[in-house]
């Protein structure tokens, strides 16, 4: 299975006025984490859409279960528990505060799209080379 | 069942380099969703805060249909299907556009908190009192 | 002089812990009431987009005399002083509370762009057109 | 004279459908300038918060010079050209590209406010005690 993580320093505007991070806020945190997921793998997002293929959020599932507080350090986990076998893909991902605890968990489903033509399509095979490997049995 | 609409006119902020809507804004639309769907009933977000209630999200579940581009005028449809019984409230909200199509579906579920105690509470009275009358049965 | 008014109703998601709307979401908010100006000229931002022509904003300045705070509805006043002899474009902005405070007054500046060459170009003439008659002396 | 830089990675969420950054997110970029400056000073803005001082800003005069797209890596340059000598203090603040071209250059005046009291106070002893050592002459 990949994992990967990265850290986010929670920012004053994405707190509200209770104080802690506003929910729809994780949504980028979420995004983070998968982005840096896919450079630590040697094939960046940015690149992925340079070479015409677009990831789309589909759905999104989360709980929060602790709030994040104003330059909380965050840890977001993301985790890839199975190889995509056609247009979808789902990550499982995670994130934590300073003291490790569990702050908000969702899974969140991603579309590969063609950009020229709108049209879905798999994953492309550079990025499925480098996971290969993760899955191999 | 309760029931309310309102209308959000799409951001140049919200939309992204895809040219649709940010995934993460919707967050924003269904809190706005329920805020004036609570206003319309006559007991608005803010003065139940004032008396001491705060609703944090705890789950959200959405799935993206379609995208949403700028300027649309979305319509935000809040849906209770049943009255709490404890300290978990749970809404269905939907965003069309203006041709009537269904963008995305959620579940929203917040907890009535004592914003002092920041304890577990029920739905205040006055709010219970106003929402009756849509369950009576 | 053209002027024009819209309201905006502030989202939770809008402040911060200290209570009050984060200041760098005021630009929001100016840009609502520009987007609303134009579109009370019977020609949208939309619109023009659509005729090729974009305007990105190249400078902001801003006073934050008092704080927005939580479900505040507030008045954007949107002035045009001066009708644009090149590819400038200043908007007065003013947004007050509903006490008729003012809470914040800023200077944007934009260019008209042709977003297929990427170069400066001037006020569309359907957009000229419907501005000239406040500026006839 | 201090002056300090971060790294701040452009999100896809900050992004608009014109492909760069939304102006109005520089803000954001700005805040964690400063707050990283003070953090590397070792009086960071939590814990000044903590001590009961604040820093609302009130006023913000930005440049936008070229865009900031997605994925950059951009480098926040903060500077304090002047100790404060009352409750006013104004940075200096520039957006760079990894390729070194200056995208946004802001002046930011924010005030230095006695949280309990909301009056204005001056720069706190230890703040002003980490920063004389760069304007001593």
């Amino acid at each position: 299975m990949y994992t990967a993580e990265t850290l986010v320093r929670v920012r004053y505007a994405e707190t509200d006025k209770m104080s802690v991070v506003y929910h729809g806020n994780f949504a980028q945190y979420f995004e983070v984490g998968r982005v840096e997921a896919m450079r630590a793998l040697g094939y960046s997002y940015k690149e992925m859409e340079a070479d015409g293929v677009i990831m789309p959020v589909v759905e999104l599932n989360c709980k929060f279960l602790r709030p994040a507080v104003y330059d909380d350090l965050l840890t977001i986990k993301t985790l890839l528990k199975e190889m995509p076998t056609n247009y979808r893909i789902t990550f499982h991902q995670e994130v934590y505060n300073e003291l490790g605890k569990l702050l908000a968990a969702a899974q969140v489903t991603l579309y590969f799209m063609d950009a020229a033509t709108m049209t879905k399509t798999t994953m492309p095979t550079r990025l499925a080379n480098e996971l290969k490997a993760f899955y191999n049995d």
